[in-house]
């Protein structure tokens, strides 16, 4: 029987490179939502999916759409919706909740009139909150919640698991470390590659680079769902990153090399932190995802390295 | 320099015990906000302070309110608003998040706006989901959520931290164990009394009656909020409930004796839940309250004799 999925934000960064998986290498029926704030067209079209006869496209904010529009019954839905700046936070701290908590709880809604077998949500590694260089497993207690954007994850994994255990919907949640490749909409390296082609002499950074995270590249983050949702079991919570990191100062220089760029100069901020809320330093161990069998193919430079020539090719094609 | 407190749903159970305490004991101003939904006027007068001239009485939905309208400023913000019967969650699952995260994130954004310097919020041990018979401290990793109720308790929590960081809210959250008392509007004993006094002669009890719970009464409550909104500090989670427990057919003796009923058939379930998303078995670890000076004055026993001796005449006065 051909696999069905909806993804809510299916047009968006992720969603995009996760339909198109779904699309070419697996055959599969998809049906994307979207409200195209951040996702678009384009981006199914970059991806070579745009017209694929297996695919439904309907625009529309979810949140404007009732149980009784949707065909959801054996689909497996994946919500991919989010506010995608988190930086964003400190000023519109409701941006998180209305486009995660509020959004998501209307999801589950829908799943549970439409019976829907398998939910999958995307959430991030904000919900461990700021713990420095420790390497961190999903089993770590304590709440130590930093930002709306982090607030409104947890919330919505902890949603996701009530309706799992009331209503029998399988639940998969997947926590990223920061996510890079070729649609992707906000991030340092998309921000640094805008601003350098915009400016080429002069890049400022938010705080003072030495900020280290995990990255990894979306078709890691592809296979790492995909993984998880063929997977048999009630819920799974899974990290998927890469077990190493990479700081912003080698990350602007990576952009700087790949722009060609010889003059540019650098100015770093005082902070440790890119902005209030931001949690600077992060380590993922994704030992129980290898377990059951996944690969992350790229570690955190070759994934910058990579998402970094892909963003090039992309905007200097659209200048 | 009085203090003032400001109640969301302070005609409710806890929030009309809480605010006997802050007028008649501690002098302070207080303003309670209450759509009367679950609580009410009579909960006031019961407990001697509806008209108490510290006490303003806002006859309103929270969530029908902005910022601009109301006088915040130097008020220590209580959010004791909740859907009050958690067994309600498996028909109406978003009746929780509603009157939970909806309205809290709601409460948290007029703090941010009116500068609050802190918000108390009361949780649940539903935070920790289903444990067994392990004493839950509050530093507990993983996310183990059963129901609705549970999932909208940590959902706040979580928003309350996030602004917290963000704007410097100084939150304080605790996580009762079953809270009785005079005002009490839901709980098992509550219904016990309730449906004995319909019907004297038969008591059917949902589950199999071996549900074991600490019990916490109202006034070790009122203390421990007392007491966590006087402590120094940026985020303060504690459990407060008392060391112990006692099951259901132990509380179904005790309601039966303490109405006289000598001829009473109690039938049974056959679940070890009462309901669906229930936690059936609950010990909570206070000892991180207790090092801060808290003392829990009756245990679980004792606060379910002495809830049921408060609410029997209550009834009775009632009928």
């Amino acid at each position: 029987m051909t696999m069905k999925y909806f993804l809510i934000g299916g047009a968006g960064f992720i969603g995009s490179h996760f339909a198109q998986k779904l699309l070419k290498d697996l055959n599969c029926n998809v049906t994307i939502i979207d409200n195209e704030i951040s996702g678009s067209k384009e981006n199914l079209d970059r991806l070579g999916i745009l017209e694929n006869k297996k695919l439904d496209y309907i625009y529309s904010d979810i949140l404007d759409v009732n149980s009784e529009m949707l065909d959801l019954e054996g689909s497996i839905v994946v919500n991919f919706a989010a506010n995608p700046d988190i930086s964003l936070s400190n000023e519109q701290p409701t941006l998180d909740f209305d486009r995660g908590t509020l959004l998501h709880n209307h999801v589950l809604e829908l799943c549970r009139k439409k019976n829907v077998q398998q939910l999958i949500f995307t959430s991030g590694s904000g919900v461990y909150g700021d713990r420095a260089d420790k390497f961190l497993n999903e089993n770590l207690g304590n709440l130590n919640i930093c930002s709306p954007y982090a607030a409104n994850k947890l919330a919505c994994e902890a949603l996701s698991l009530a309706y799992s255990n009331m209503y029998g919907i399988e639940v998969r949640i997947l926590r990223f470390g920061n996510v890079v490749g070729l649609n992707q909409t906000h991030g340092v390296a998309y921000d640094f590659i805008r601003r350098l082609i915009q400016n080429p002499n002069k890049l400022t950074v938010l705080g003072d680079g030495y900020q280290s995270k995990p990255y990894i590249h979306v078709n890691d983050v592809v296979s790492a769902i995909y993984l998880v949702s063929s997977l048999k079991g009630k819920n799974i919570i899974v990290n998927a990153a890469s077990d190493d990191f990479i700081n912003v100062r080698k990350i602007a220089n990576i952009v700087i090399n790949s722009l060609g760029l010889t003059q540019c100069e650098i100015e770093y901020g005082n902070t440790p932190f890119g902005w209030n809320g931001d949690v600077p330093v992060i380590r993922l161990d994704s030992t129980y995802l290898k377990s059951m069998g996944w690969n992350c193919e790229l570690n955190s430079q070759q994934a910058i390295e990579k998402s970094v020539m892909e963003m090039v090719k992309r905007f200097k094609s659209e200048l």
